[in-house]
């Protein structure tokens, strides 16, 4: 595919194709797959639940006549043949894990309007040159095994397999465990080998912010995705008694790890809210009432627009840290760095014009999160299409969106699909 | 019993009888209950390792011929029988659980000595006229279920048997089921009555903290324990993604808790460092990094000699948090208020007596840990032996003491438990 290129105008026939309810039952159902009691979801990277939704998405693309293949990192393509497969397909998609309190549409969109979108092509008559791929990509939350979107840098050569398969979670189960699991499960599925150069990606997602909402748009063209390090952060001191042992000869890494947490919010404050500094994980040993921790390891999430500015926060940390540890020791080691990127103008320009084709209202917009079109965005052309969510609410049990946001997202997706596949 | 009462005058005969190689023996072979690699006990209350380390004591207490028996909360009692059986018993003794990487002789110093000590009365060819029972009190380590010294304060009334067995662990398992996996184990074992009004009871310990080994001293004659507060601290802020979400719509519970430990800290601080404020557990939710924490709950262990500051420093806490909570909610929960105690001057007279008898090294040190001596002070005259251990470190694997040490502990508890026992 040349960028730009020509494909038959269908005048939004393929959108009309789009089944809104069914969209909508099937983002239900798959809910249930990990479902909590509190409306959200649990379904983390390579777990029993993400199996058995797994195997959902594999009856449903059955039903239109899909084939299943899975890759080493149990990356899951459902593909659609073009009039010429012999070309790079065009892939659609998102993930299916979540956080372990998550909500029901976080990745689930994006993986089940690709879903649609190739059922409203597969309807409407005209099958386009390129094979499409709907694709579910592993393990892309980080929840459950940290570093996330493993599936997409292991695809795009990002991250090596091998690095990948030692990642462990928290309970030491490895990636290569929990793979093996997947795969078992999914034998009689056709095996693929790890990577391609796909002609295109294209990957809807709620906008897990606030400003499509407030802006009342319906479709987010994402313009491109911040950058982001990731850092894991160990204070050592000394464990003692709770009751014996005077202040003044404790090493007590839990108070050095909250004047290094402080020191690390003060030195990275900036009066913009630009800055997006977040502490999610922070774990003491031997956490136990009685007891002076003698360890804290903590996550440290940085994340920044601007190259250069996320380049000297980052490389402040270190500093930060060791200046406010006090007694006891501390490692800084950093796990990730990916500096702010730019989605390709083409690929905006589709997506622009089928959401004004279709006349549903669209703006330009920044992912302030990371998703697997970030790796897919140094193999192929990529795309990201927003719709709003409820109050900005995404790794949260709350997360809600509207079903008609959810269908005009399938059929900007349908038509933006068909496009790229179809083109010269 | 009576304060200060006589008893036959041995001239230091029971102590002779003291074999310290055999009570060295078994402290190594206690140890092997839960050992660590890093040469540390992780043994905790009503664990399998426990009920091993249980059994263990059993075969011990049969070759010696004391008669074992156990009550509803699995406090465990090894019964050497005196001439006047029916009047109130002697308890010597301590606890053999630990913290989930304590050291060898927390605890187990204390049962063992008191194993010693008994197994040298029956050796010395005198009789006592009361019994003496070896007693290895259920869950004083509080790391399991929370708060500790269950056992003992279920022996004295302290706390209800019901209330007890609600208290979870980190887990989910109650102390009922913990108690009742123990008990089936031991089910061929003498069940007794919950509850008695002992004689006399005598508890020996490590000291965990520095002052004996810094003053050359061997045993330490316990003069009452500080008062003691535990909280329950809980920061309620959202969960929201730390990509999107900019920090000016964030309830971040880690960022509060930090700021609200930070302010307890300055709060409570005193120049004299008499103070004993320690955030030993802290617990955050999701505890993922790419997530704001939603939810933060900690502990706080605030410990004072004096009982008027103790209240004081206590009732300020709710008023702190409350002023540095930030945009979070946070509510503080009182789990237990022990005022100080100081230990009936008979008993110390008894102690000091001994060990002067047998000319070793002693001095008065107050107890700046809690012990099931606490709960016993409120129904029988109580007192406490110390002996030294390395650089003031316990609850810590490399936790340790010199055996000659802990031979000269149950030398003098030997005879003062001869002597308590044989008294008018």
């Amino acid at each position: 595919m040349r960028n730009g290129g020509t494909a038959r105008n269908l005048a939004g026939k393929v959108a009309q194709h789009v089944n809104g309810d069914r969209l909508w039952d099937r983002l239900m159902v798959l809910s249930g797959f990990g479902a909590t009691e509190r409306g959200g979801v649990n379904r983390q990277a390579l777990s029993d639940e993400e199996i058995a939704a797994r195997a959902q998405l594999m009856r449903w693309a059955e039903v239109i006549g899909l084939e299943p293949s899975v890759d080493a990192l149990a990356n899951l393509f459902l593909r659609y043949k073009g009039t010429d497969p012999a070309l790079p397909a065009v892939l659609i998609g998102s993930h299916i894990d979540s956080q372990p309190s998550g909500g029901k549409f976080d990745g689930a969109f994006g993986v089940l309007a690709a879903l649609e979108a190739v059922e409203a092509i597969t309807a409407c008559g005209v099958r386009p040159r390129r094979n499409i791929e709907v694709v579910s990509w592993t393990n892309e939350e980080a929840s459950r095994f940290a570093p996330g979107m493993t599936g997409s840098a292991g695809f795009c050569g990002v991250r090596q397999l091998d690095e990948i398969l030692r990642i462990r979670d928290q309970t030491g189960i490895a990636v290569e465990t929990a793979l093996h699991k997947v795969l078992s499960a999914e034998s009689r599925i056709s095996r693929r080998p790890l990577g391609a150069k796909p002609a295109a990606f294209v990957e809807a997602h709620i906008e897990q912010g606030p400003i499509l909402e407030l802006e009342g748009k319906t479709i987010g063209i994402v313009t491109g995705i911040q950058g982001k390090r990731t850092f894991r952060i160990e204070v050592a001191g000394e464990e003692n008694h709770a009751g014996t042992s005077p202040r003044g000869v404790r090493r007590d890494a839990l108070v050095s790890a909250v004047d290094i947490v402080r020191a690390l919010h003060e030195a990275l404050w900036d009066d913009e809210d630009v800055v997006r500094l977040t502490v999610g994980m922070f774990n003491v040993s031997p956490n136990v009432p009685s007891v002076v921790p003698a360890r804290v390891v903590f996550s440290l999430d940085l994340r920044h627009p601007d190259a250069a500015r996320l380049r000297q926060l980052g490389d402040a940390i270190g500093e930060v840290c060791r200046n406010a540890s006090g007694r006891c020791a501390v490692a800084v080691h950093e796990l990730l760095h990916d500096p702010p990127l730019e989605f390709p103008l083409a690929i905006r320009q589709t997506i622009r014009s089928a959401a004004t084709a279709l006349q549903v209202s669209c703006m330009d917009i920044p992912s302030g999160a990371g998703h697997d079109a970030r790796h897919l965005h140094y193999v192929c052309p990529t795309g990201m299409i927003f719709i709003p969510c409820k109050g900005g609410i995404s790794h949260n049990e709350a997360e809600s969106i509207l079903e008609h946001h959810a269908t005009d997202g399938a059929r900007v997706l349908a038509e933006v699909a068909f496009a790229l596949a179809d083109a010269d």
